[in-house]
């Protein structure tokens, strides 16, 4: 794929400044592209590479095309823009229609003929494949499972029985949708006893599901994923987690049993949740913060947790934090004592 | 399946409180189950929907039956007796005695002409297949490991040599069982030199291990998993470690090297354990507690985790954590010269 | 494989204390080994297990050589010496040249007719499999990818496309090479857009990879694992970080998107870094530390976890945390006071 930067203009709705017949045909860094190749200037950190660029055009907001060396293209959103421009001149790969000879497909599955299913693969009874569907080598989708359309699996992802998945979503490799979720009851002398998981995973559309994440089964409902979540890898989603719509988790959250997410939150790496609690739309978690309770406030902002410190400064204050409550009674007591001594004050 | 209400009531030793002849086929949520259903209320919290439950019959504790609006099943533990019957009503998948054309066993491997190898499942060398196990799709068994009876790879499972898996355990999809421990020596200028891991894993009977859990080798001797060891998903077990009979862990936990967990302990989610500490019996970690030194006494309750906080507020407190050593000094300064004060007092 | 003593001591640098004619031919602990076997005394913990040991040899520092009731092989580091002689004794298993009929290799990949590809394994178009590399059972090596010499794939590990692996790797089953970095651009009204991650993954020689670890591809650039870096299980790294040769981390590591870690440094388990951050050479993080900012000094230590309380005490002191600023204002008033008075003093 190549375009001349008009093209490229046209079709992004950006305004050039510069050579209108100038193509393009890879994308790079700032620092890193070559004159055959655009970039984007979004992080104002990064603006330190601008005047020093050589690549063929830079997408940039308004304020910033009079520091571009090379031709620009401005527009509201570089990195929103850049990332469609990454699309068109770098598509996924095409699906080969066809089913390898070395994939196992169940009699009564229904595989479209213009879906893939690669080597190595497995889909099982009653499942259903729809068009243009990918399924990379080395997956397995089980018995009565549903991938639609677009959707791609690309390789080793095991889809679980009954599990429904939307259109054009992307399932990244060792991620397991419809495991058990984790039920177990006290049984007493016979230890525990398993609690069937009866329920099911639904995944709606343009969701993007990282690599080893897990989204367990329902108990008795479904667990649910929105349309356009984006999960990055390592995450866990336990049973009945119902996850809103454009709500993106960054790396290894875990999110346990019952809990309702609202939609378009911005969760960052490594949060956790408590079980059957509630969190609200438009909520921002920051990194490693353990939500413990339910956040009513739309559009609220939470963390939890400590920076790090040097490894001795660290022990002291640490240690310290044993008697925080003690140190709190004390300095209590001391102001009271204060306040008497200043109201006694002749 | 299905139960009329009295035999059910025989069967799990319920008291029947409503028309022995009403049959249930199915399980639901108190909320959601329909009059073909069975259910159950065993959290307080979800009382407020006993009232307008539609279903067929509640399992209930007796002092919830008078606002049962419905045929009540009463019996001292209704999430246990639900477990088992919906264990009933929905028993697991039956397996189909046989090796899949598409499967791999080699042929001095023994499986038992009772088990299931689906397909594109590997079955290594020497390896040892119980009674009425089943081998999912994708699964990996390597040489020289041993499967016992009734023992259920949903799928994708990874089992590595010489690993042995008691009876009745479930395996769940990316699970890892014996990969090596992370055993690296220092070589100087060589940089490190790997540690072969010598030993195994053992796992007993009743064992269940969640979706992309890992479990690694022992260095010199296993790793071991008592009985009746309940693991959820995204779980680390390093080397050496070895897990009391009928302990729990919600997801994510992390136990380091040599740990020794006592036997009934309650883990909760991304807790984390020092390597070569040792746990007594019943102990209860809470939630994303860091385990950092041994716990000697039985029955006690550990907790790590701060809460989560408004960002603004958090940024504030969490800054001040830094200054938490000098701020204990100086209130003990205080405090000792508000003392020396009161001495004086006239 | 076995050795007498004296073969031992002079192949592996020892000094050796004892019958030069003594056969070992395995390795074990200092409490669980037998007569034929060798062990190591290196840390001063379980010097307690010394004079009790019933092994044939023990390999021991000079200052403890006096306490050895068996033969004593004496050296410097007896850790690393006894890594050599596991190494020696239990070397790892043996490549069998060629491919299994049941593995699939696209006809334009280039697989060594001294490397093994296993049972039901993939390799894709254009790929390359160097000498004596061995692909165990159910992985998948994706289109252009490339696995050199000596490297071990232990079993259902998956490697993205382009993804390059120098020489004597070993990625253990479950880990993933190359799934896509977790690049999103708000879309406004269409939601998320999926920037596409064009770069790849980069993997030195001698470099170790646990059980599901995931390595994702870089967006433009690479991300990068120089010479001899040890991963742990379940470690997380994103696109575009960078880790230096020899450092080491253990298990659940994540560290976030452009980050890059030094040489040499030691990463403790479950600790998390920041994105965009850059660490020097040979610091160490201890267990479940928050990285929050760069670090710039070389051989530096750095902590950020709370040790665990009783669960009563933690309760109470974390609840203080939330008054952690207004307390320290109430202080820093109240020593103001104090000072002022000491100056009014007569």
């Amino acid at each position: 794929m190549e375009l001349t930067l008009s093209q490229l203009a046209v079709r992004f709705g950006c305004e050039l400044v510069g050579d209108p017949d100038k193509v393009v045909s890879s994308l790079g860094s700032l620092e890193g592209a070559g004159p055959e190749s655009i970039t984007f200037l979004s992080n104002p950190k990064f603006k330190v590479h601008l005047p020093g660029t050589r690549a063929g055009a830079v997408l940039l907001a308004a304020g910033d095309a009079a520091d571009c060396p090379v031709a620009a293209l401005i527009c509201d959103n570089p990195y929103t823009v850049y990332a469609r421009v990454a699309q068109y001149l770098r598509p996924a790969r095409q699906v080969v229609p066809g089913i390898h000879a070395s994939a196992v497909v169940e009699k009564d599955a229904s595989v479209s003929p213009t879906a893939e299913v690669a080597a190595l693969s497995f889909v099982g009874a009653g499942a259903r494949i729809g068009e243009r569907v990918y399924i990379g080598p080395g997956c397995v989708v089980e018995t009565g499972a549903s991938i639609d359309d677009d959707t791609r699996l690309v390789g080793r992802v095991y889809v679980g029985e009954r599990v429904i998945i939307g259109k054009r979503c992307i399932l990244h490799p060792g991620c397991v949708l419809g495991a058990d979720g984790f039920g177990i009851a006290p049984g007493g002398a016979d230890g525990w006893v398993k609690v069937p998981q009866l329920g099911s995973v639904r995944v709606g559309n343009d969701v993007e599901i990282g690599a080893n994440t897990t989204v367990d089964r329902g108990a008795l409902e479904d667990t649910v994923l929105e349309d356009d979540v984006r999960l990055d890898n390592q995450i866990m989603i336990a049973h009945n987690v119902h996850v809103g719509a454009h709500t993106a988790m960054a790396g290894s959250v875990k999110v346990s049993g019952s809990t309702h997410i609202g939609r378009n939150c911005l969760i960052a790496g490594d949060a956790g949740f408590s079980g059957h609690i509630s969190v609200a739309d438009r909520v921002t978690i920051t990194a490693r913060t353990f939500v413990n309770h339910s956040i009513h406030e739309e559009g609220s902002v939470y963390s939890g947790a400590l920076p790090m410190d040097e490894a001795g400064n660290w022990r002291r204050n640490s240690a310290r934090f044993r008697q925080l409550d003690k140190l709190a009674k004390t300095v209590k007591r001391l102001d009271r004592a204060a306040g008497k001594r200043e109201e006694e004050k002749p």
